[in-house]
């Protein structure tokens, strides 16, 4: 299934040992709708506060719902910050994570001093004026194949800390991205594609590249800090409520 | 003070005996920043979930921040979902409920099946499909001056019931209106101004012009509704996130 989400509410997509979580809520719906206690699995974990444009999830059902009517049926269960956009099925040995060649996530950055409320949970306020050419710099010598421990969040249980950045975009643009483009201002969209990402890793990329656009840190040090293998280098994580998972990529 | 507010969150505008308030959270952050323990006075007060795209509200101070650092500074302490748009001097009997000639409110309405998430606060899905042609008649009896205490909410402590209403808008729109319309889909939106509003009016007529919408209640009854001055002859309140409050008028 694809999923959308607004994150504000959860504490994230996996279920914890406390709190409200997006995987819980449709583990639960489902139990609800076939009777059958299912483990729904997703391309990506996604923090608290963290949104999602589509997300991917899948699990394994006896059930002889059609997939639209099981759609229906969960939403209608589900609250209305997390929409079932499609229920398709699969083979059984697809999963969601291991079959993904690429995710692509989408940070908001409104480099401004007044956003209208109705958008505040879906980007980060960044009065200082940024320097995006520096932030463009900086995120150069990210792309490729590196060890990304600097920007490894604690927590994170990855056996490897080598990630493939495919892309990683810094661009000025004058309107707030996805629905909101009525609203024009200076917004910061950052774009970053790769293979696989550490906790709280895209975060702390931003977190550092916006260290590098307010003149805390040199573009050129960016190297530095992504070579140090150490978090305490990069900058500190930016908040969860700007960032998307924006798409899975098979 | 011009103020916008996403009350998603909040128990309203007025300060209640639980519940985190706009009003209150206005007095905490102007007592902290003056020492003044002040009243804030809106022009108008809207429910729990309720939003503001221009809520009006004044207050006394003798403190001698100019008004540019006041707002400044107020916004800093406010959560990022209430923001201070404005403050301006004014005569020492200006009365932000008294003074204003009418307020205008807005409903959105989606009737669609599916609604990206980021908009689901900000309006009532509904998936019935509905006459607005049928709206539009069943509004027409509404404008005019009316006792209102059949859309009058339980609670209201209101004097008198009489109130007359300008304008009521039905109106089908292919988007989303205000900053959000990128999306396009079915939305019906109401616009209503009157010389003012009684506790949950504009929620009770927007629930029973759907009630018209969806062929349960004839147009040509409303009138019937409207005369026989008793609440339970009109439709259930609209739900709160549907509504705005879009301008006080002076």
């Amino acid at each position: 299934m694809t999923l959308q989400y607004d994150g504000t509410a959860y504490n994230g997509w996996q279920v914890q040992s406390s709190g409200t979580t997006i995987q819980g809520l449709l583990q639960d719906s489902l139990f609800r709708l076939t009777g059958e206690s299912v483990s729904v699995v997703g391309a990506g974990r996604t923090d608290a506060g963290v949104h999602a444009l589509e997300q991917v999830a899948s699990f394994a059902s006896g059930s002889l719902l059609e997939t639209g009517i099981m759609r229906r049926a969960l939403n209608a269960m589900l609250p209305s910050d997390i929409r079932v956009m499609d229920i398709a099925e699969t083979d059984g040995d697809f999963h969601p994570r291991y079959a993904a060649r690429a995710k692509r996530y989408i940070y908001v950055i409104a480099n401004t001093q007044d956003v209208p409320v109705f958008l505040s949970r879906y980007l980060w306020q960044v009065r200082f004026p940024l320097d995006v050419e520096a932030m463009q710099t900086a995120s150069f010598c990210v792309i490729g194949r590196h060890d990304f421990s600097s920007f490894r969040g604690s927590g994170c249980s990855a056996k490897t800390t080598v990630r493939t950045i495919h892309r990683l975009g810094v661009e000025k643009t004058g309107e707030m991205p996805f629905l909101f483009t009525a609203f024009r201002g200076d917004f910061i969209k950052i774009s970053i594609e790769g293979d696989g990402f550490l906790r709280h890793m895209v975060r702390n990329l931003v977190g550092t590249l916006v260290e590098v656009g307010r003149g805390r840190t040199r573009a050129l040090d960016m190297r530095g800090i992504l070579e140090a293998k150490d978090r305490r280098r990069a900058g500190p994580a930016a908040p969860p409520g700007g960032l998307f998972l924006d798409k899975v990529i098979y």
